[in-house]
């Protein structure tokens, strides 16, 4: 006789569906594993009039409140997204005694600390694996298989629309806007794409990444943040030419600062960006909407997770593993390791942050200019690592002028842009991006 | 005041030296991620009269059995690899209520059964993540991100010395036993270097592999093996002339059959032997020591874990990994998910598995030769994707003739290849290999 655990489900979009599907198709199996059978006993949605192929109606209710708060119910699936009515939903779902698994990237690096508190002090589980790279496990390899280790950098690509777009700018020299169509066109984009295109949702998964990695907590808004939307076809066109990619990166970094007293200050920084990655850095070829995770740590050094970075049935694979987790540990009387975030360092703001520069200036086509350009790094202390020339790229008479730097700080670097911008031979800085990978 | 847990550790080499330094160098680290201190009580070894920088003498001991018998024992680390004595020490240190740590694979692949039952019938923890792949994540990911997918296809690199000489030889057209030597002086092969060489070392890993992701039991010499001692540069050049490398492969499959009457019925395989890849494929490019692992399941698609697969750092990671889960675990009175071998498929055998297959023969350079060795292969119901035929590459006179057939059971090709030897026309079948990863 299997004993079973009772599964409220709070959406049924994509993901929920697949979830249920899965759990009725696959019950046996997952029942073997769980060590007890995983009975869906409610699902909340908002409208039930809407047609749900293999969804029993008799589940449906609307309301989400009496579902998580029933005494029946161990273990709660969150998949509707958003701040609200979710955040209330999971913690009532905590007082109730159940565990909560998970999808949600924006709450989770919104206010992440209130759940693991009311989690842990539940005693129950808070898993989320599907919030960060789809199906990819990552959350698990660096809270667990990585914990005896020292992790310095966690680098990704974890936004598949934004890559999608990248990918087919640089594979057919298609525009940005006509791409960004193409991806609405496919469902790869939302009819309002800002939280993909500028890096809202890449930022919310750099946080909780970071906030792992580094044993700390990032929040949203300390991560520094630029989208895609000022990509255009001469940025990606002048990367290939210098034998590089641009990709949207979420890039989380542990810093390790000496004073001359010989103590030591840890601090962590957490940023997304467009970035020149060389062609041949393992990042560079993962295409379309595809994710990956490349971390660095003492031990293990680099490693790199890759799969599919969304969809209903990858992110629904990430929600039964943690859902699977969860009931075993229930049918254990255990959890699972819960938050350990056990140090305070503080985020270092993206001025302090070195990296390499890749600037690409129109200016006159005439002699002295380059000398002029030279110059305006010279005066910042920014080195210059390669500076190239193209004449009659946009105009007759305009010289491209692109410009790679050695490590500068973001602060150095603005300096010498305002600058350039002053200088009467430049006509304009077309664009401003930072190389990594190197 | 924190709490401490007492390690015992097994073996001093490259990786126990690295292990003790960690847990000396960043103790308040790993104390405050496993909620209690990590103290090596004591280390076995062989010899004493090793010089062991780093490492208090103190705390070594030839006495191995007394050290995991030992009551203040809580955590054992078991990194002398092989069978006895290490499978006696760790059922010793089940007996005494101690989780154990193991980078063994061989004792693993032997006779894991013994021990996950030992270890779950004790209450403790078995925790083996440096098993497979050194620092890669992969027994973690499969045995608990994946436990609500279905896996049907493991594939990897995991061997790092066979790796590492099939590379030299794809990139500078050296011979195997010019490679060999040098990773033989380069530390990457061993003196006696048939483990690797010979492919024992990846059965051994696919055998752990395949019974985790298929839930049931794999033994070692249940895994179909071939090693990459008859690799030829030819092999290679011919190889690459196709758009494709030559890998060690470690290939665990799900194979689901359904009779007429419905009854579906699935099995199992794991083999380990030199296969062609394409260019592209993301394995293709795995190069030097590295190792990573490929898995299909069908909720996540195609996911790729890549690392370091061998040294001491690197597995050291996967071992304090492993360490600080099994304390934290102790800490919260609790033990991780054990064995999930819950069903018991049979393994099919070698013969049965369809695979296309490359084959290069040596013939006489006179008409009607392509014709004979193409009906060598319709007699059998091979089917043929392509032949190519080279005139002069060894002797003049002498027609290298490359085949790429279809998928075909091995049996199929064994009786063609022997057809092809009773030819008066064919000189020699020099080389038969799979072609995986289409």
């Amino acid at each position: 006789m299997t004993s079973a655990l009772r599964v409220a489900l709070l959406g049924c979009g994509t993901v929920g569906s697949e979830v249920v599907r899965v759990l009725q198709n696959q019950g046996d199996d997952l029942a073997a594993r769980a060590g007890a059978r995983l009975e869906v006993v409610g699902i909340a949605v908002r409208r039930l009039d809407v047609e749900r192929p293999g969804i029993d109606p008799a589940l449906l209710t609307t309301d989400a409140e009496a579902l998580v708060r029933r005494d029946d119910v161990d273990l709660v699936v969150e998949v509707i997204g958003g701040i609200e009515p979710a955040r209330s939903l999971i913690l009532a779902a905590f007082e109730s005694g159940s565990s909560v698994i998970t999808a949600n990237k924006a709450l989770l690096a919104e206010d992440g600390p209130t759940l693991f508190a009311a989690a842990e002090s539940a005693g129950v589980d808070l898993y989320f694996e599907a919030a960060v790279a789809g199906a990819i496990p990552i959350i698990r390899p660096l809270s667990e298989s990585l914990i005896g280790d020292q992790i310095t950098q966690v680098m990704g690509i974890v936004n598949g629309t934004t890559n999608f777009i990248l990918d087919k700018m640089h594979n057919e020299g298609a525009s940005y806007a006509d791409v960004l169509a193409e991806a609405q066109e496919l469902g790869y984009a939302e009819a309002d794409p800002t939280a993909d295109v500028e890096g809202f949702d890449a930022a919310a998964k750099a946080a909780i990444l970071a906030g792992i990695a580094f044993h700390t907590r990032v929040a949203a808004h300390e991560v520094y943040r630029e989208g895609i939307t000022g990509i255009t076809r001469s940025d990606i066109e002048a990367a290939a030419e210098m034998g590089t990619v641009v990709k949207l990166l979420a890039i989380c970094e542990l810093h390790t600062q000496t004073d001359d007293a010989g103590n030591v200050t840890e601090t962590v920084s957490a940023r997304v960006h467009p970035a020149l990655i060389p062609a041949t850095h393992p990042l560079a070829t993962v295409g379309g909407p595809y994710n990956a995770v490349f971390t660095e740590s003492t031990g293990a050094g680099s490693l790199m997770f890759y799969g599919a970075g969304a969809g209903g049935a990858p992110t629904a694979s990430a929600v039964l593993g943690d859902l699977v987790t969860a009931a075993r540990n229930r049918m254990r009387g255990a959890t699972g390791p819960g938050e350990s975030a056990y140090t305070q360092r503080q985020v270092m703001p993206i001025g302090e942050i070195d990296t390499c520069y890749f600037i690409s200036i129109d200016a006159a086509d005439q002699p002295g200019v380059l000398a002029a350009i030279a110059s305006c790094f010279a005066h910042h202390g920014v080195s210059v690592q390669t500076m190239r020339q193209q004449v009659g790229v946009n105009r007759a008479e305009t010289a491209r002028i692109v410009v790679v730097t050695h490590s500068a700080k973001e602060a150095a670097l603005s300096a010498v842009v305002e600058e350039l911008r002053s200088l009467t031979e430049v006509q304009e800085v077309c664009s401003v991006m930072r190389v990594e990978g190197e």
